[in-house]
């Protein structure tokens, strides 16, 4: 197993999560369950802290709430400092039950509604992420009505390409989110930003793509924008006041997965965007990142049951578990692949290659294919691992399969935090 | 526009549905808006009925749950003499609250779970399509516990492959459904079940794809099944009571689908069963077949509203609209094609090509690559067509999205059947 850390250890013959054993949390909780390392989270918020909020001043690292949102989570984010960017109305809606500070979330999007900007604007929220020319309008419409100032930051697509699916690109040329660079489209978007009256143009944000392996494409991408705050400087002099690199921080699924430390890219981040700045003797930005899936990703820990089996002779061996694309679409969607273990005989040789496959009525429910594990039997529990980012956020209720709980682990207790859905829930919004 | 039916029309500028106008609905019930034309669910269910129940005696054709599952739709295929086939014990659930008959639902599935299995039998569910060996010494356990008897139907892979992609494959031999046809499993599975006490050995059901398109392979399929029955009564003197023939029937999602039609393949289907029975004095079977996407496919329209546009030079034309990958995942999971229109200038010339983006925050959340549309602009009603099946039930809150509404449209009339999600359902699960 590549994937024991100091909160997911093997101890004898069963696997431990924060010194809960796996096989009563399920006992405890059912199954499929997804169990969250509260232990790796706050290792991971305490590294934002420490090696970004706590060793730079004015930086502000945002979890991105897609990849993980509960009230739970937001909580968390809290106790260190750390903001949060939302997608929708929807996330804001979430983080503000939690008791989050609307001014530390930083609203996203590519299509935000009239009725999500009027939310947000209501409820405090005052950064925007800016996307496009109709948002620049809308935003300005809606923020006059309710005599509010928006801090907005402008979306720019740097064109660097990086992270290693196509599905998770985005810096791209050819893509629904933010300003174009290569045809000044981006000059245009600040320059109506600034004309805005309720908007304060507040600096620009980029993204440069996701699960980023190579330090290159964030050097290429802050040259980039260095260059890009001199000509704002130079067309506008205005010296920008925030500058957000985005997310793309990623994590191990499986051992051929090689991120970037967080300290590393912060530290090249820091050093190009500062170096730029003192060059011009411009005053330094506030800098901020948007990590979603290095939070909470390597925290998740898919618990299951193993269930019917199938040996085709010469072709493949099936075992099947009580989950699937339900709780984990990245498998078909992304063919994401990842690391498991049999969680009560984890001590033992992982000698049977099999396929683990969900119980959905989907040829494509394919959980892992071809992976070596401990001699998976009917009642086994599986544990997948690197399950914590866009599974229970991108989670459904395909086959009427009621969603599973998520149970935080944390110095050997547990706790609920999303209780799981009932048969009854399923009929919850049918009208008679 | 491809896709106009009798029950989707053009009149003037404008889309109706069931002679209900697109944007009346959309300001009635807001966007985006499932709408399902009860008028063409009707028409199907009843070409089940004309076609199959009623031409042949021991028929029946099961909606497949899986499409699209809710009381209002279980409700309807009660009224045209339809069973169903579900694929967990949720769907069951649902469908028994619709007040459906146990005895005409056939319980599927790759891993039927104990819980479910003692959930169907405590409910009166007799008939499973039986899977895979565990799953009969489940359920002989189970149904000796509970002193029941089930009617067990074996599924048989019979290596036909058919359907275009990759993922909608089933027939073939590498797969996680039922017993495998070329090494002698499936006999060895019949055995079983015949020696289970609790079991009675029915018949066998194979399925030979989705959205096929050549009715070679069902002739195929079915041929060998004949052969099948002919094995099963020379070896164990057993002539099987029923024979299910599955799904696969297709719709048309854009002008290059050409589905077969339900009438075609249900008397090639037949024709070779009879045929094939009569040949040996063989008593026919029941035949049953598992229509889900032919059912509700073509009547499910979905309306989004139209947000905002980019137009990226000499790369792409983007416009965003209020929904995505959260109430249709098929065109990411899937690269599925859809046909769509802008619902208010519908009598307009389609003379703009444009991709439609939705707003999740995920690059991959493109609906529609390239299609030619009435000039777009924000506020305007976009219709993306045959959208019934594979769509609520595939739907997430990726993102905090509230589900859309699920409204049926009947001659001139409205009514909602799946409320909207609210962002107090957000939170419905989160424990404090």
């Amino acid at each position: 197993m590549v994937l024991q850390t100091e909160f997911a250890q093997i101890k004898g013959n069963d696997l431990y999560i924060d010194d809960v054993k796996a096989t009563d949390l399920v006992k405890q909780y059912g199954s499929p369950l997804y169990v969250m390392s509260e232990g790796h989270i706050r290792k991971q918020f305490n590294t934002l802290k420490t090696k970004m909020i706590d060793k730079y001043e004015n930086t502000l690292p945002l979890f991105a709430s897609k990849s993980f949102s509960c009230k739970a989570i937001y909580k968390l984010a809290m106790e260190y400092g750390v903001g949060i960017d939302c997608v929708s109305a929807g996330e804001i809606s979430v983080a503000l039950k939690a008791g989050f500070d609307p001014k530390k979330i930083y609203f996203h999007g590519n299509n935000k509604l009239p009725s999500e900007i009027q939310y947000a604007l209501e409820n405090g929220v005052e950064n925007f992420v800016i996307d496009n020319f109709y948002e620049i309008e809308l935003v300005e419409e809606i923020a006059s009505k309710l005599n509010v100032m928006v801090n907005g930051l402008v979306r720019i697509t740097p064109g660097v390409y990086a992270g290693g699916h196509d599905y998770i690109r985005v810096g791209a040329k050819d893509t629904k989110f933010g300003f174009s660079s290569h045809d000044n489209t981006y000059l245009k978007a600040i320059k109506k930003v600034i004309d805005a009256p309720h908007i304060n143009f507040d600096g620009i944000h980029c993204h440069v793509g996701s699960q980023i392996e190579e330090i290159q494409a964030y050097v290429l991408a802050m040259n980039k924008f260095v260059d890009i705050a001199y000509e704002i400087y130079d067309i506008f002099g205005i010296v920008i006041n925030k500058l957000n690199a985005g997310g793309g921080f990623g994590i191990q699924y499986t051992a051929s997965d090689h991120p970037l430390e967080f300290d590393d890219v912060v530290s090249t981040i820091m050093d190009i965007i500062y170096k730029g700045f003192d060059r011009r003797n411009m005053k330094r930005p506030m800098v901020l990142v948007e990590p979603g899936r290095y939070c909470v990703g390597n925290a998740g820990i898919t618990l299951y049951t193993v269930g019917s089996y199938k040996y085709i002779r010469d072709i493949r061996d099936y075992i099947s578990v009580d989950g699937g694309m339900t709780d984990n679409i990245r498998s078909s969607l992304y063919n994401a692949k990842y690391d498991a273990v049999i969680a009560n005989k984890a001590g033992e040789k992982a000698d049977h290659l099999v396929t683990v496959a969900g119980k959905n009525c989907e040829s494509g429910d394919i959980l892992i294919k071809d992976i070596m594990l401990q001699d998976p039997q009917p009642g086994d529990i599986l544990a997948m691992f690197s399950t914590g980012a866009y599974h229970y956020s991108m989670s459904s209720n395909y086959n009427q399969l009621p969603k599973p709980a998520v149970v935080f682990t944390y110095q050997g207790h547990s706790k609920e935090v999303i209780r799981r859905q009932t048969f009854d829930d399923l009929v919850a919004y049918d009208v008679d």
